[in-house]
């Protein structure tokens, strides 16, 4: 491991960025998300995704094309991504999203034809540091199979809904599959066993051989039930006319819809019950032997509270030396780390 | 059992609602409501819960006032039912969404103080009938108890999500709770055990005991991420200024949020791609075993067709008593079945 400190870091990703075609503006928007993974303790959403957007920008037969307004309204609008990155796209659509709704009090934003769109609780902390509430849905490549069915028909499909709150925000994000893609590509490069039910090979048996679930389709999480809530993300994410199975990273659905709860009730108030009721659940006296209750987002809060405190990151070696080779700072097949 | 033709059920449901007190309109907006419960098969919200219904207003200590609307725009509306039952709140609440939502693109409703709101998806429909697509999320009584915890903070938390579809809507109508209320109380009735993981007892002990179950607290659905998925519909319930924990049957919290697909995309070819998602859904490969892989509202399509081809439901004979004595169709006291 290479202990990074955060500025350094955010330099790395920045010019990486910058290398791959990005201006210094949009380099510095999707420095922030992907250090924001970091900080929260979840690396595979960091700087290891900024190698993954450096490989998906080469291997594009065109050159991105710039995001554009395809339909408007004083409450709605539909984003072309332009095959940009998602981080870019998702942050358009968010910032659409919070001018409408602080406007008009709702406000709905789809977006297409994007990819790696990130985590989506990002973008619902900064619409709760703006005071509002709000969903977000994203669609993708069709690998997960639906409840009692062996073949891909869903993406990973995440969903989250977001709540302005004190002194944080109460944040729920999820994936609707069994298993996360980057656990399945993880275990298969270290020779790991899948759990059972997590996946089914092309012939449509169940499997626990990562390369063969590749090659099939993961399971869905929630049994029944998680499989209704994974079409619906895939059926909102298509509202912006995104593809039902899009081929290989592209075309992903982004849905955005936000509220001001202070075109239902008194904000100020609400958001001191959304903390009050926070506060209630982690006072739930917890089951006999267990920790206490945690309310969502809990966790990446203290996770990113203690890394700030820390101030640096440790990060793969070889990771921070192909970074460095990406962004220009070493020679091609310099793979020392300096 | 008492066969019924569907013309006499919802007849005795209309008499019934209107000797407890409700207007000719208002019994049939309710009664129509309860009949697609029976037709879906889905009993325990039908014809049973007319008594339900008397029972409540019987034991309010006042009667319930007209629904009012508190705040408005023209894309959202906050309503106080009254302590209205919910079958009329919650159509007032989609009716003036509906309209906001095909006027301007999406739409958020609120309503709180009312009580038994029965089916999302039974407005979901007439949402997707009217073109919209839609999200419905209800709140209630501390009953459940969150992930690790043993003591009741969520109530049984219904959510549901709609989309137009031909030649029926989607839709996803879930309740957030590991057993249902009504299961429990008939469990209990019954002497029958719940299954384990169900239910904890007052003192915080995992218990099978239906009734120790109600003095105690619910499981949650879907473990940790379903915990998090029932504090996210409490609070969006919380957002129409409904309480975080309600006393007894009252003051449930109740969410709608409409959007036009209209106005992201091309409406008619929206709907066209959602049927063959839906389609492609069925088609799926199923385990090995299984039978077909079923679309969310499948189920209930199948058998409202059935059950309109019957003309006939079955109801137990002491509910028909009961409901005939409600509608003073016979003197208290006489239960035969005539």
């Amino acid at each position: 491991m290479t202990t990074l400190t955060l500025s350094g870091a955010r330099a790395l990703v920045v010019a990486t960025m910058t290398t791959a075609g990005h201006t210094a503006e949009e380099a510095e928007i999707i420095a922030d998300h992907l250090l924001d993974c970091e900080l929260r303790g979840l690396a595979f959403g960091g700087l290891a995704r900024a190698l993954s957007i450096t490989e998906r920008i080469r291997a594009a037969p065109e050159p991105p094309q710039p995001i554009r307004v395809v339909t408007e309204t004083a409450v709605s609008a539909t984003l072309d991504g332009g095959d940009q990155v998602g981080y870019l796209v998702g942050m358009r659509s968010l910032e659409l999203a919070v001018a409408k709704a602080r406007a008009q009090g709702v406000a709905v934003v789809g977006a297409r034809n994007t990819w790696y769109t990130g985590m989506f609780s990002y973008y619902l902390e900064k619409a709760a540091e703006a005071g509002l509430a709000g969903m977000i849905a994203g669609s993708g490549p069709a690998v997960v199979a639906p409840h009692g069915g062996t073949e891909g028909r869903f993406g990973t499909n995440p969903i989250a809904f977001g709540f302005p709150s004190t002194p944080a925000p109460v944040i729920w994000d999820i994936g609707t599959s069994a298993v996360m893609h980057g656990e399945v590509t993880l275990k298969a490069r270290l020779g790991e066993k899948l759990e059972p039910g997590q996946a089914y090979d092309a012939a449509g048996a169940p499997t626990l051989d990562p390369a063969a679930a590749l090659e099939g389709a993961f399971g869905v999480w929630g049994g029944h039930k998680g499989s209704g809530l994974a079409m619906v993300v895939q059926l909102l994410g298509m509202m912006s006319g995104a593809a039902a199975d899009p081929p290989g990273i592209s075309d992903c659905g982004f849905f955005v819809l936000l509220v001001d709860p202070g075109a239902l009730t008194d904000a100020e108030h609400y958001r001191r019950r959304v903390a009050a009721f926070a506060a209630s659940i982690r006072a739930t006296r917890p089951v006999e032997g267990g920790g206490a209750v945690r309310a969502p987002f809990d966790r990446s809060v203290a996770c990113r509270e203690e890394t700030l405190r820390r101030g640096t990151i440790d990060v793969p070696k070889p990771l921070v030396a192909a970074l460095r080779r990406a962004a220009g700072f070493l020679a091609s097949g310099d793979a020392r780390d300096r």
